[in-house]
C-alpha cells in the first residue's frame, strides 16, 4: 500500500531489459551512440515534428536547464506558487537558469490566463530594476494532480505572446496528462504554442530519464554547453537513450500511464463510496487528493500504508479539512496493483463502519 | 580494437544485474533507501574510517559540487594545466563551485610539491585582488597515465597545508591506480591528508556512478543542498546505490581495474617491441601513451582501431613525436580482451616489417 | 515641487566639500587610506561597539553583498513581499548573494513575528529540497514608510534565532528612521538582535555612499573577496570614506534626517487638512503615503510637481483608493524646503475649493 | 615621490568642480537625467559613431559586465597570462561574466595573432567539454606599458573573426594610450575590429568614472539589466555622468594624459643616463619599468618614494633583474610634478655615484 510518490517505484522491465542490452554492447561517449541518434527520432516521431532532444537524468536539471535557454540577468520566471520548480527544487532555475521564480496563486495548482496577466502587469516594459518576464512555466499534471487542456494551454500561450516570453511545460508527469486528456503530445505542446518541455521519464517507469524537448530548436543553440558546464553530461549517456528508447517503443510510456490512471481512479471511485474518507477534488491523472478521518488514517499507517499529508495554502473552502480529517495526497504508480488499491480500501471500509 | 577511452566499455554484468534487482525492489526516493545506506557503510569500511558520501551521475558533477564545499568568492583551486576540471569540464567548477582553476606545469600531468609553492606564492596572503587559494586538485591517475604514491600525495598535502588550503582528488581513474599500486584506499587519500575525493565508478565498469566522499564529514554540512540546487538529487537514487554495492562487494572494482590494467601491460609490452611504435612514457594503470609510425597508424585505423591521438602540449623532448609519428593516447578498460590487444598488435606487427 | 524621490536630490554641501578635500589629496588604493580607517572608527563610536564595515557604492550592493555572507547553496531569505530587494532589484540578491527571496505579507511594509514564523513553517528542518532558511531582511523605513521599533526588531529577532538564521536591515532610510524614532543605533540595531545592516547615505545627502555594517566581525571574514568578485571594490575607494567622514561628523546625516522628516510631517499636516486628499495611512520618517483627488492629481502635475503613484496590491480597506482618488508617494529630501512644500499644499487647497 | 600608480592620484579639479555643481541641481534617478544623456552624445562624437554607453563605478564593473554581453555558458575569453582581469580581479569576470579567462603568452603583455590562433586551435569547433571561444581581451596599455597600435588591435581582430569572437578592450589606461599614439579614438577601436571597450576615467583623473562603450548597440540589449542585477546602477547615476562630461570637454582627458605620458618620459629619460637603474624596456604611456639597483632602491625608499617590485615571470632575458637590481614599475598620473620626478632622479644620482 505505497502510494507516497510514483518516484518510489522501481522501473519497468523493458526499460531494465533495454539498459541491460545497452551495457552489453557499450558505444561512444557523451551521446555520439546510435542509440541517442534513434531516441531523437523517436521524439520526433512523438511530436510530429522537428525537435532538438536532450537527454538528463533528473527532472529538476531538465527544468533548470530548460528553462536557462530562455534566461537573461534579471529574468523572471512565472509558475504556480506551489510549482515544483518554486518549491521543491532547491533553487535550480535560480541557480542554473539565471532567474527568478515569481509564484502565481491559481486552483488546483493551475495558472490562469487572467493570473498571468496580472503577474506580467507588475513587471512594465521599459523598467529596469524590476527585472525582465522571460518565460511562463506550468506543470503538466500541476501540483494538484490537474491536467491542463489544449485550450488552456493555448489561452496562457497568448498571454505569453503579448510579451514575447517563452511557455515552458515541467511534464514530469506528462505521461500520465497525456494518457488521462488522451490528447496528442503535439496537441498539448507546441500546436497550443509551447516552446520548451522537460518530458519526464523517470516517475513513468525509467530509472533516471528526462529529456529537454525544444520546438523551435534555434533556441537549443547553447544547451550541450549549459548541460555540460552543469555537469549533466553522461559519458555513458546511451544508459539514458535505451530506457527512452524502450519507454516510447510500442506505446510503451502511455501504457504504463495508463495503468497508473486506472488505479488512481479505482481508488478515487473507493474513496467516494467510503464513510473514512472523501474526494478533496476530482484529481486527473495518477493523484488522489482525499480528506481522511484521522482515525482511518491512524488504522492504514498502522496497517503499512504510506502516502503524503498535504499542506492546506491556497485550498478553496470546499477542500478544507474539517476537524477530524487531514487532507493527503495518494500516488499510484506504473507499478501499483489492484491488490494494494483493495488492502487500503479494505482498511478504509472497515475504519468507516466504526 | 577499442582504445578510445573506458568510457566507451558498456557495464560490468554485476552491477547491471544490481540494477535490475533494484529496479524490482523500487523504494524510497531521494537517498532514504536500504541500499544507499549500505553503500555509505561499505564505503566507510574501504577508507577504515568514517566518511560523509554523496552519490551523483556523473565525474564532473563529483568534481565540482565536492570542490563547491571548499569555495569562496574569489576562491582558487590549482590544478595541473591539463586537468579534466580544468579542459574537459566546460566551466563547471567555475561555475558550480565559485572557484577559478589555475593550472600549474608538471611531468606527466601531475603536480609537484614546488609547483604548489610556486603557483601559491603567486597568491600572497592578504591580498585581496587575485583572490583566495582554497584547494588543489590532483588527478589520479593523473591525465597523462601517472599514478601519484602515498608519498608523492602527502608532500603536496604538506605544501597545502601550509596555507591551510583543501587537497581534492579527481578519481576517475582512482580504482585502476589503487591496483596499480597496490595500495590501500585509506593511504592514498586521508592517510596522506586529502580531504575530499571523487571515487569514479562510471569508467570501471558502472554505468553512471560516482560518489564523493568527503574525510571531515564536517565539510559536507551543505553538500545535499548543493547537490540539489545543482538538479544532482536522484529520485530514485537507490539506481546509483545499486552500482555502488555490487561494484564494491567482493572487491570487485579491483577486479575489473586489474583486468584492464593487465590489458593495458599487455598492450605496452608488444608496443614496446616493436618497430611501429614505441612508448612515448612507462605510463601505469590502463592507459598507453605510444608514438606510432603514421603508416601503421592508417593501418589500425583501417583495420578497426579507434583510438585518439594526443595533443603534445608541454611535453618532454623525449616524448615528442619525431617525423612521420603521432602521439597516440590507448586506453584499456574492464572488458578490454586479450583478442582486441592481440589483433590490435597484430597490425602494428605487420605494419613493422615494411 | 520634486516628491519624486530622495534620490533625485543633489548631495549635500559638507559631503561634497569633503569629497573636493579628498581629491586634492588622493591616498593608497583600495581601501587602505587613513580616511576609511576614521569611517570605521566613527561606525564603531556611532554604534557603540566594535564592527567591521565595508563601503560600497549602491544601497543594491550593500543588500546583496551583506545577505552573500550568509548565504549558502539554497539559501532562502524572508522578506516583505514588496521589499525593495525582492522587487526593485533586478535580481541582485539571488545572483550576488546566491539566495532565493521569499515575499512575506505584512502591514504597511512591515514583517511580523508571526509572518515570518509562518515563512519558517513551510522550510522544516532537514527538508533539503525546500531549501534552508538563511536570514530575514527588513527595510528601515518600510517601503510603506513605516520604522521598526527596537521591540518590533528583538521580536522578530527571537523568532530568527529559533532557527539560527539571520536579521538583515536594508537600511536605505536608516537615517530617517533613527531620526523618526529618536532612537539609538545601537537599539535600533545589534541590541535588538541585527547581524548586518546596509546603512545607507545616498539618499540622505551622500553621492554615492553605503556602508555595510556587520556586528558580528566573524561573518565578515569574506566580505572584502566577496567585494572584489562583484567589482564593488573602488581603487579610490576615499571618495566614499570622505562622503562618510563628513556625513557622520558632528551629527550631520541626523541634522539632515530630521529636515526631510519635518518636511514630511508638514507635508502630512496639509494633507489631513485638504478636502483634495487624505492620508492613507500615518507614515513615519520622510514618506508620505496620500489619495489624492484625480482633480487635484491633475492640477498638481500640470503645476509641475513630480511625484510616483503607488500599487495597491496587499493594502488595508481603509488605504485604498475610493472612486476619482488614486493612492501616491510623496517623498521628501535633505534639501526640500518649505517653499515647494508650501507651494504644493497651496495647489492642493486650490483644488479642494473647487 | 609617489609612483605607486595612477589609482593613488586624487582627482582633477575640472572632474570635481563638475560633481558640485552635478551636487547642487541633483535629478532624475537611475540615468534618466540630462547629463547622462549629454555624455552619451559626448562618446558618440568621441568615437565618430553611434555607441551604446553605460556608466559605471569601476573598471573591474566595467570589464566584467562588458564581457558578460558575450557570455554564454562555458564561455572561454582570451587574454594576456598577466591581464588585470585574470590576476587582480578576483574573479569577477568569471562570476559576472559567466566566463573563463584563458591566459596566453606574449611580450610586454601583448596578445599576438599568433597566441591566439593556437588558444583558439585548444578549442576545436564542436568540441563541448573544452568550452566555447566567445571573445578575447586586450588591455591598452598592457599591464606591462606597451600600446597596441591600429594595426596590431586589426591584426588580432582578424583571427577574432576566423572564429567569431568577440574583441574586448580593457581600456583603464586608454586615455595614456591614445596620447602616447597619437591616433584617434576610432581607430583604436571599431575601425580596427573592436566590440566593446572599458574606457577608463579613474585612472586618469575622474573619481570613480568607468564606461563601457559598445560599438555594436545591438549586444547592448541586456546590459541594463546586468548592471541592475550586479548592484551597479547607481541612483544619482549623474555623479558619474558629470565626471566625464568634465572629463571630455575640450580634450581635457587628452591634456591629463599627455601630463601623466610627459612625466614618465621625463623619469626614463632619467633613469637611461643613470649608472643606478637602467630601464627594462621601453614603456609607452605613463609607466616605466625598470631595473634598480639594490642600493638606490634602499635610498629611494628612504627618502619616501613609493613604487611596487614588479613580478618577472614570463620576461625576456634582458629584463631580467641581475644580482643586486629589483624590477619595480614607476607609474605617472595627471598630478605628477616635475619636483616628484626630479626628486627621485636626484636620489638615483646620488645613489649612482656611491
Amino acid at each position: 500500500m505505497n502510494f507516497a510518490s510514483d518516484n518510489w517505484a522501481g522501473a519497468s522491465d523493458r526499460v531494465i531489459a533495454a539498459l541491460a542490452e545497452a551495457a552489453e554492447k557499450g558505444g561512444p561517449a557523451y551521446g555520439a551512440d546510435e542509440l541517442t541518434k534513434a531516441v531523437e527520432r523517436r521524439f520526433a516521431e512523438l511530436f510530429e515534428r522537428e525537435v532538438a532532444v536532450f537527454l538528463v537524468g533528473t527532472g529538476t536539471a531538465a527544468n533548470a536547464l530548460g528553462l536557462a535557454a530562455y534566461g537573461c540577468p534579471g529574468g523572471v520566471v512565472f509558475c504556480h506558487a506551489q510549482a515544483h520548480i518554486l518549491v521543491d527544487e532547491a533553487g535550480a532555475a535560480e541557480f542554473n537558469g539565471g532567474v527568478r521564480l515569481v509564484g502565481l496563486a491559481g486552483q488546483r495548482g493551475k495558472l490562469t490566463p487572467q493570473g498571468l496577466t496580472d503577474g506580467l502587469a507588475r513587471f512594465p516594459e521599459g523598467v529596469v530594476r524590476h527585472g525582465r518576464p522571460v518565460a511562463v512555466s506550468l506543470s503538466q499534471l500541476s501540483e494538484l494532480g490537474a491536467a491542463y487542456g489544449p485550450d488552456e494551454i493555448a489561452a496562457l500561450a497568448e498571454v505569453a505572446r503579448t510579451r514575447g516570453i517563452a511557455l515552458h511545460i515541467d511534464g514530469a508527469r506528462f505521461a500520465v496528462a497525456v494518457a488521462a486528456l488522451g490528447a496528442k503530445p503535439a496537441d498539448l505542446t507546441w500546436r497550443a504554442g509551447v516552446d520548451v518541455l522537460s518530458f519526464g521519464g523517470t516517475k513513468n517507469g525509467c530509472v533516471a530519464a528526462e529529456a529537454v524537448v525544444f520546438f523551435d530548436p534555434s533556441r537549443a543553440r547553447d544547451f550541450a554547453l549549459t548541460r555540460q558546464r552543469a555537469g549533466h553530461s553522461f559519458s555513458k549517456s546511451w544508459f539514458i537513450a535505451a530506457q527512452f528508447d524502450a519507454y516510447l517503443r510500442d506505446g510503451h510510456w502511455l501504457e504504463l500511464a495508463r495503468h497508473a490512471n486506472a488505479k488512481a481512479a479505482r481508488l478515487a471511485a473507493a474513496i467516494e463510496g467510503s464513510a473514512a474518507a472523501r474526494l478533496a477534488w476530482v484529481a486527473q491523472g495518477n493523484e488522489v487528493f482525499a480528506l481522511i478521518k484521522r482515525q482511518a488514517d491512524e488504522r492504514l499507517r498502522a496497517g503499512g500504508a504510506i502516502y503524503y499529508p498535504w499542506p492546506t495554502d491556497g485550498l478553496p473552502p470546499e477542500a478544507l479539512a474539517g476537524a477530524g480529517e487531514i487532507l493527503v495526497r495518494l500516488v499510484t504508480s506504473f507499478k501499483t496493483s489492484d491488490d494494494e488499491v483493495d488492502r487500503f480500501v479494505d482498511v478504509l471500509a472497515d475504519a468507516g463502519i466504526v
